[in-house]
């Protein structure tokens, strides 16, 4: 029987988020790995599944496809069981409220610099002077939740902590120093343990 | 009895989408409206109810905030009723994944020019040069869908049209020009009708 397949680049925290949801809801999905910086996401047969040439992608068995690491999280929640998105209606709210941040006050300063200072090798000066302190205010933000919460949101693991610990927990290989975090590092090691993934001593 | 309150500023598309989909929906909410030039986000009547001082901003009747506009849109459609989150699971999808996309690949490029060139009166040269690029990448692949679709998913208005549509339709005012959109033009024309709203002239 066809199963859903997830592409995706395991250098990619947005990938890895989609594959790390999957396997804790243990989905009976097909993880298929991709090498962007070698070109596969620009091939011929991964064009034929998704004309947009982006990942993730999620196809269905059907081959219709889902892109957006967040709305592929939001569909393995809906649709494989668990309770990574919550009943209640506020707490749904609040994940959604996460996701949403994540993608447009997170990820594009705390993934960008780590993407030009990881893989580009550019030099501070070659990075959007901004790219700090709003990946630094994210890092508070984020803080003054998790001083006092094990989680983002609620008591238990959701969809919040795992997109947004997948950047979070590489921060330094874009220059972020957690040292004055001590709340986001904590939970950083909470999440990589309930997700049963290798810490890479960020926290 | 207490209802919902929507704090918002109408020069804000992210605050506008919230409002009307409240108002599609016919929900029982008071719109609340501050003056971010003014300053009204910093005031400390308004840090009282949202210390994040961010808009749009819904504070449920027991003073619980949901923050992000796109998470307050979901929170509405799936808490007072219509069908602007579908139920189908793959379309669900689809409008989950333009509702992340509008926030990573267009709101930061059409909205940031336009809060630039039209709030901030800034010179097109001291604007990000890779903004005007992005926003049309962003206009082309809506092109894509909109010529033969009448709404972004499946056949009637859901949430991935009003959040999309809220800054495609001052577009304009940010120097894009939709004379190579027609399908995003005849879009806009119709998510307006549907909503009710005056249009602007960009169509």
């Amino acid at each position: 029987m066809s199963k859903l397949k997830l592409f995706g680049d395991p250098i990619s925290g947005n990938c890895l988020k989609a594959k790390w949801t999957a396997e804790y809801l243990r989905a009976d999905i097909e993880w298929i790995p991709l090498d962007i910086l070698n070109g596969d996401t620009r091939r011929d047969d991964f064009l034929a599944v998704n004309p947009f040439g982006q990942i993730p992608a999620a196809v269905l068995p059907d081959g219709r496809v889902i892109t957006q690491s967040n709305a592929i999280m939001t569909y393995l929640a809906e649709n494989f069981g668990g309770s990574l998105l919550p009943q209640d209606p506020y707490e749904r709210a609040q994940v959604f409220q996460w996701l949403f941040w994540e993608q447009n006050s997170h990820e594009p300063y705390i993934a960008g610099r780590r993407f030009r200072k990881a893989y580009k090798k550019l030099a501070d000066e070659e990075i959007d002077s901004e790219w700090l302190p709003r990946g630094y205010a994210a890092l508070a933000l984020m803080e003054r939740t998790l001083l006092d919460n094990d989680f983002l949101v609620g008591i238990t693991l959701t969809l919040a902590d795992i997109a947004v610990v997948a950047y979070t927990r590489v921060a330094h290989e874009g220059g972020f120093d957690l040292s004055d975090y001590p709340g986001v590092r904590r939970w950083i090691t909470r999440v990589e343990r309930q997700l049963d993934i290798k810490p890479v001593g960020n926290a």
